[in-house]
């Protein structure tokens, strides 16, 4: 395989020649960019390429039928386009490239060209369909770079608040499954006082609900898109018409709620909605950590920590021990989360070191944004299955609700905060020898003691 | 005044004897604090203290009148929190003490029971109001501390708002001001093409548009407090009807528009909506960051850089070289966004790593949060003063204008994208020569030329 | 006290008059700047206000040795720097302020001024001493600043060392105490296999010795000071015998181990050398994390989770569970942990966006540096404290030891790993059963297999 | 191709059978992985995996030589993992899978084992070498993976360094073109004092030599390693001799300069170190984005803003302005450290987060600080052969030079800064009007005043 001649076509712009692989999509442009810019193992997400071809293909159908295109041309880009999924392999540069973006946009004009090339009869590097001049007619990398971003970002965005909801109904049904047994709450890791196992669920269903809710409506803050604003926002080089209309000929084809920004100078240089959207990632990157952490120090043990969980065995825990068991999949989670963290760093302040009429940092804000999104919607899942296979260890539950001093908090009611902490010491955090004592020092049967006290009923809310 | 002999007191708990100053309103609990925790520097925000002494009041009141609490002692309690401002210097513990903030309740219980005591003729340390079983019933740190943090935010997320409207408005009057003044656009901080003055303002002030909708939005979301809970949210040692009451109650006293959250659990352990908050408060910080910037870039030189605004010289602006004007109040206003990028970290991590029942970091949520919107308010009230005096150099706007070879733009619908950048290397980048070259090559008049270009025509919306 | 009339003087400079507190040492350059930047409620570092004094006593010394400064005026400011403790609460411009310091220089010339004025028999704001002709001779805000903030920095070092040698020192202590108190460890919260509670003590305090010698090496490179340099390390204004010598003038009278960079033009744009003390920084915080994290988990419970530590009850543990306690120590820690982490991140971009000749964000750089210093300090010393007063529940030790399953690794060489895995699985991961069925299943006697396993060995290093 | 039949074989563990592809060299553990841990899009660094199976070889090795493993079935491993590079391929878990990195080894066990078989005359699947009790003898996941991570760390930090050194020699070499050119400094952005564009080349390098030098030094810190502690530190299941002797067979088959921990336990749960490292990895990414962001602010305009470099058209800069030409590898500089940022606050939590006797977040850890490392390494490299290519505008710079106001900050020492400062601003800032009033005003001829001024000395080190 190695010694088969690689064979070459040569193409040449203003600052020299260049091979090209022959079967290569690509052209000149995107030799130089891979030459530029070292891989950095980086890889875009399909819905990004996705919705680049769909821009170009939206503005190869308006700009045939405002007569600015060649009808032919514009057909033979349209069906290039359609056949994104064959010729994404080709949209070859570093997504952390330079430039804005320019050479992703450069990258994709050359495949598209030669592929159109082909369709009318041509031979890659003819460009009888020129990636600038057809392809990029009244566009800027400047206005469909952020827009591919907007629209990948809207896209996911659906799939993260599916993978929400696909936790939170998996924790709904333990917290139904598990609404009747009670165990011992935990303050600051301490021993407090009790709660239901499945009010714990519900505690993290509804904190997933809320993120559910706030998913959902930044959607409608991201779809503000400047296609059409070319290459400040102000549309220098496209008709006013094509301008009018672009966004609402892409919404079609692509069937994203996208909206033409009403201020596309703004739109093009102030992509604080990346910080927003990513903000509200990084809230569910917190509600993830806490449950899967939660979950690992309900599991822990299972014989010297809490154990309170059975952890599903979903793998061999360790090359070493024997049988262990261990919290892999709420560590994948925790991990996850972590990255979104470091991502929402990078994307806030790429959002605000943009210098004036563009923001230059679009490569890595979009980038990021969409890769935290990919690695929430598989915590997501993978957390839902997890929980799915997770069983609640009844009698240790049992064990342990009965031996936390903090019980007894409902009888400073009775007795004054201070009489009860001191009857707790005295008995060296036991819980039964503090309540021999109490009993003993005001003078009242054991038995009134638990009366008052009805561990059942201090899940519920308050006393009546 | 060195040599005055301090006296002190004596107040004893289980652990032990600690001496107090006599005229300390605060007590042995705080005095261990104080040892424990030695302080970072950091302050508290006044409004949190306020609204931690809203809570005490409010269940004071709704205690006595639910038969709880003895009158005379309620009413000495609600008395003395409603002198907190004067009280408020005695809240000594460091803001960033640990244990979920229960030194801060202790050292605002202390305080409160000791003013109390003294309005019922007590003298401090005799305790006629208990910190405990008085100024702290049928509460805990854990929900008196995260109502309290969230009725702060709601007070200083209206006044950020108020920040911001006053920014937006300074900037809107500017853009109304340069209207009319052309200038050049830039992209990746190179000569780009044709804005005017006042579309660039008018970005800014889109962007802090955003901003205005999005804080004002948030409200809704961070209302939902959990006071009633007690301990974990189940409301233990609180009876029923106060539970249900006590968020009413407080709502009317302080004015403002919490509610009592569906979940107490939830609402107890997870403070996902702090970085939710903070995450917009961020976004905020990202619009500032590139405003000031901006600003910073366009006033750069005066001579020797791009030098189109002047900047106003509030202050001297270098120690050594005489009549420097530095641009000092984008540069507080950058530090601030800095700093509250490092806080969001911190803010996030914290809420993320929570345990349980609780979130035993919520002092250090509730703390940079409130101090982000404190470094906000500082930072759009000081650049709205700052724009206010802004001046743009109509010369030099002119001038930069005519010189970005990019003006040709609208040109490569005629010509074609290579032929134009071809002319333009070849005559340097410099505007003039590239107009001859191309007029003399295509054999048209630089007349025609100028006509196809219009750059004042470049402004507006795409071409007709 | 508030109706005592505040009496005036009036200063004036190129922008106008203003009023200043009559008894105020600073001048109209630092009223300008507190309006210009609301205070942020930080404070500056001690250290750093004493370096800034040091150097203008030492700039005073040198420039009249060199006869550039009249003996009795250079000898005022040197008597007024050796007031730099009763001063220093004259110096009150915000420690965000922007401008690269400018203000903080302008207020401490300006109280030096005035100071000095006083001693040659004038009266405040008659400035016989002049803050920029006089105080500030020779110098900028540029070179000034960065050489204060880093003497400040090696004078916090050491005590940031000191503090984790009192530390270390502390878990060595409790190392021996226990040497022999045999427990069961835990990877990824799970029960593994023996340790030695000593052992785990000894792997914190070697932890911490690698941070001793980081933050003792590091000195050597924040060492190097861009004094002489004055507003791009040029020198310009300044005579060069002067620029030679300054340094080490100032490295006498502070008693400090500066050097005099040997490239002034990079000392004073390039302040990565804080970026890389800031990461070690955080290296120590990682390092505090977790130790205090791993002694709230040996310490949960202490009925209901792991428990093997008990926690010293240093103060009230809850205000409304009687009795508990909480670690509020390592809490205190942690949280001061995140907040390094934060500060981490607000000097690193701070250090980054520097431009051209001269970070215009020093102050951020140098505040957080010192602030997240004193925090490690505070730190340090509460934990050591803490640690101090920690007991080892030894029978807990005992008891979880013998629970884990894992114990059985080491027959895994007899035996095989899958054998083994499939005993403890069946055994429902009770050890004593496991034991019994492998005894079984493999026909040896459980006192052999016992004398194979010997727990007792296992925290050896491997076995001979 | 598509309808190709796939052939699987079937294993098979104690949680049920998998399918496996038929050709596939990894087995069950490593499919249950696949479905545990969907794909992140994160690729392991090269240097990771080489890295693993050169500690594979040495066990191996060790094992035989000790008489603990079969001869046959060690030389087949060893055989295999002289296959690493083509058996690569194979290891096809997600580098952020949850367990301590457990799935990651087991990877790379089944791989061996499978054709280490097939070398000892058996099919895949068939285990004549078994992945547990042979390929992973007297190892554990949590030894294994930590000595791989920073074995592939030390060999990248040779990596980076050299990038450091070519790009601070490619400056050197600009350093020296340019040593007589002069042109104005600028604090601040604000045109300063004169320097000369070599001294300013040399700043930049001078930093970078002190990333040269930590990068250098930190080596000897990562290069201790915890192989042979296998679970927890305390080498249990493993041989005394083993343990004392594996590190060093490692390191001659390697030739990777690491050392055995002295505390086995400390390096396996204490991963400081990493911290540390990346810190320092931050360091030279805040040099490199100064750097970067100087040449972008140098090269802007080039006619509007201070256009004194030349920026090397690489590539077309944008896609629809023509000619234009931006500095797109200084941007792709700068979104790569950006990125290390984000990476450094990973890194950092996750060290912190490990918990008692292991690190659980070891691959986050492992994994993000060699992207780094590569992202920096591309960034040097990329940056290096920008520099080369970048020409300096002399006139452009000799132009601005005469513009600078604050070049008559020598003057201040004749006249005073105020006087200076109030010509300055009574000419506008036009620097030939302000020495004229001077002049007048002083009552000395414009010429003196020159000579005094000396501007071609100025960047000499101060005055003479």
């Amino acid at each position: 395989m190695e010694n088969v001649e690689k064979r070459y076509r040569i193409e040449e712009d203003y600052l020299g020649k260049e091979q090209i692989l022959e079967d290569a999509y690509y052209g000149i442009a995107t030799v130089r960019a891979l030459k530029l810019f070292p891989p950095t193992g980086e890889i875009f997400d399909e819905k990004f390429i996705w919705s680049y071809f769909m821009i170009k293909k939206a503005t190869a159908l308006l700009n045939a039928e405002l007569g600015r295109l060649d009808k032919s041309i514009s057909e033979a880009i349209i069906k290039a386009c359609d056949e994104w999924e064959e010729l994404k392999k080709w949209i070859v540069v570093d997504p952390l490239c330079g430039g804005a973006g320019t050479s992703v946009n450069l990258n994709i004009n050359e495949v598209i060209a030669n592929r159109a090339t082909e369709m009318l009869g041509g031979k890659k590097g003819e460009y009888r369909v020129d990636p600038y001049n057809h392809v990029n007619l009244h566009q800027s990398t400047n206005d469909t770079f952020v827009t591919a971003g907007k629209m990948a970002v809207i896209v996911r965005l659906r799939e993260v608040v599916d993978g929400v909801i696909r936790l939170q109904e998996m924790i709904q049904t333990k917290e139904k499954e598990y609404y009747n047994v009670r165990t011992i709450g935990r303050t600051q890791l301490m021993d407090a006082v009790p709660i239901m196992v499945g009010q714990q669920f519900g505690a993290w269903a509804d904190a997933l609900a809320r993120d559910r809710w706030r998913l959902n409506k930044v959607e409608e803050r991201i779809r503000s898109v400047n296609l059409g604003g070319t290459a400040i926002g102000t549309g220098v080089g496209a008709p006013k018409e094509y301008i009018l209309r672009i966004v609402e000929v892409l919404r079609q084809i692509a069937n994203v709620k996208i909206a033409k920004s009403e201020n596309l100078i703004d739109a093009t240089q102030n992509l604080d909605t990346f910080t927003e959207v990513h903000g509200l990632l990084k809230s569910l990157a917190v509600n993830l950590y806490k449950i899967a952490n939660d979950i690992r120090l309900l599991g822990s043990g299972p014989n010297t920590a809490i154990g309170e969980f059975k952890l599903p065995a979903v793998q061999v825990g360790s090359s070493i021990m024997p049988g262990k068991v261990n919290p892999i999949v709420p560590e994948y989670v925790m991990q996850n989360a972590l990255t979104v963290f470091g991502h929402d760093e990078i994307v806030s302040h790429a959002c605000a070191q943009g210098n004036l009429q563009l923001n230059q940092f679009a490569p890595v804000i979009v980038h990021f944004t969409l890769k935290s999104m990919r690695l929430l919607i598989n915590s997501c899942n993978a957390l839902a299955e997890y929980i799915k296979l997770l069983d609640v260890n009844d009698e240790k539950c049992k064990e342990n609700l009965e031996k936390s001093t903090s019980n007894l908090t409902p009888l400073i009611n009775y007795f004054g905060y201070e009489t009860v902490s001191e009857v707790i010491r005295k008995a060296g955090y036991d819980i039964s020898k503090a309540i021999e004592i109490l009993a003993e020092k005001e003078g009242i049967s054991k038995e009134e003691l638990m009366k008052k006290l009805q561990i059942e009923k201090m899940t519920g809310l308050g006393y009546v």
